[in-house]
């Protein structure tokens, strides 16, 4: 089943699959795909036109939070795009979706028209199950389609974000109480950065703990910033930051960020990176 | 006549000018090209084709010393190619040269075959009009091509080094003896880092001074430990730094590798930049 999905996104001319993964667990699926703005648009409709014939939500049950049969697709701005274009593409695809498969959409994170609306997390509160009623009480009108879940799809999230970084630092303690006050001083929902999401965890193979972070924007939050806040902090309580790593992808302008940060570089634009000028000069 | 030169390199296939600069008081042109190994090869071939019947040394002055008209020629391992590509291609490189044009060809830098002519200057010094006495003399045999210059071509330098970032870091302060102070401490000619070169500037119409610097291997020495090493000086000094400035180009492997360092990442690869995977795979 989770083939036909993507193949669909497959076949749409000018799209990449980047990235494909099922958690059974989860019974979910996440499909990571680039393209520019038209192409992407055809790749989600693909995509919603191959999931609601293949998923009914009446009989889907799984560990992860889920509002519809295709929960929820992010637009997320790389290599030149910007954030106001893929709020622009969010809104399009969302008016798309919603008129071809009368399935109602939320914008959300960016895309939100509604601060209220604007975290995924209150979006999905109720789940599918809870929909029918909560889509009936006041502020829950969607931004496109009927105002009630569709019979077997639910209801979609279609939104604009930057591109969330996992980022982790490893401290030189077997101390998980340090590793939890640290998230604790550095998150967002505690009093800490406004784009970072954190807890401690333990790495029993090794013997030592973990600030594990999710950095959701990397621009107004820079990855330094926080690197240098858990150094501080463990610091005041006696511990070394041993090393940090990066889970997955990161892009290039969040290192490159990192960089100019750190060696408080004056007036430097990305077309002074020799492989930006390779791809784009030809004189 | 550059417009020859430059024609010759822009109808090689393959091969793609990145950028051309001419100094009236150098009365030299600098060429910035960039290909696969083959057709830089046919590119070089090509210049020297142009410039020998358009270029005389012996009625040639100009500020800056050279032994050639076509002076020098450096690869420079960029996108995946390494020095050891490199070397092979100036060694390949050299050889066609003197072989179809009759023009010795000293190697020079990680291609030179002996260390007294790694150094650029060492080859140059003398430059064309010493340049047959020198010839003479032992351990001035040429790599390739004949044992005496080209009547009216002179020799040519060819070779592999790292692209070289020139890199500036000002201090908030006016006292130039601070400036060169810091320049003697940082580069190698006096003590300092290997793969350093760096002087101390006055800039005048902002009141401050400079350590201008020439970084020729930021994989030996890379700029995060230059910019310590001057911040720590500068503080020995009661000097702030208050900016640094790459001037021209940068590999984006420099400034990752910077980001690296300062986040002390741990197991990272480039095929985890976002970018990178947009441009290598396709599943």
């Amino acid at each position: 089943m989770v083939a036909t999905l993507v193949d669909a996104v497959r076949r749409t001319p000018g799209v990449r699959l980047l990235d494909h993964s099922s958690d059974p667990a989860h019974n979910r699926s996440v499909l990571t795909m680039a393209g520019d703005a038209p192409a992407l648009k055809a790749a989600v409709l693909a995509l919603f036109g191959a999931a609601l014939p293949a998923i009914d939500l009446r009989t889907h049950s799984g560990e992860h939070p889920r509002i519809g049969a295709v929960d929820v697709v992010p637009f997320v701005p790389i290599e030149g795009a910007t954030m106001a274009d893929c709020v622009a593409l969010a809104r399009e695809t969302a008016q798309a979706v919603a008129q071809r498969f009368q399935v109602p959409i939320y914008l959300y994170e960016d895309a939100a028209t509604d601060p209220a609306r604007r975290n995924l997390e209150d979006i999905r509160r109720g789940e599918f199950e809870g929909l029918a009623g909560k889509m009936a009480t006041a502020g829950w009108t969607p931004d496109f389609g009927p105002g009630a879940p569709h019979p077997s799809a639910g209801a979609s999230a279609i939104g604009a974000r930057m591109p969330l970084i996992a980022y982790n630092i490893n401290l030189a303690t077997d101390r998980l109480d340090v590793a939890k006050q640290i998230a604790a001083a550095v998150r967002s929902s505690s009093g800490g950065f406004r784009y970072v999401k954190a807890m401690g965890v333990r790495l029993e193979h090794r013997g030592i703990v973990q600030v594990s972070m999710n950095l959701t924007n990397y621009e107004k939050t820079p990855i330094l910033r926080v690197f240098e806040a858990v150094k501080t902090e463990a610091a005041r309580r006696g511990v070394n930051v041993l090393e940090s790593e990066i889970v997955g992808l990161v892009p290039a302008a969040a290192l490159i960020g990192t960089a100019q940060h750190v060696l408080q570089l004056t007036s430097f634009t990305p077309e002074q990176i020799l492989e930006n000028r390779l791809r784009e000069t030809s004189i």
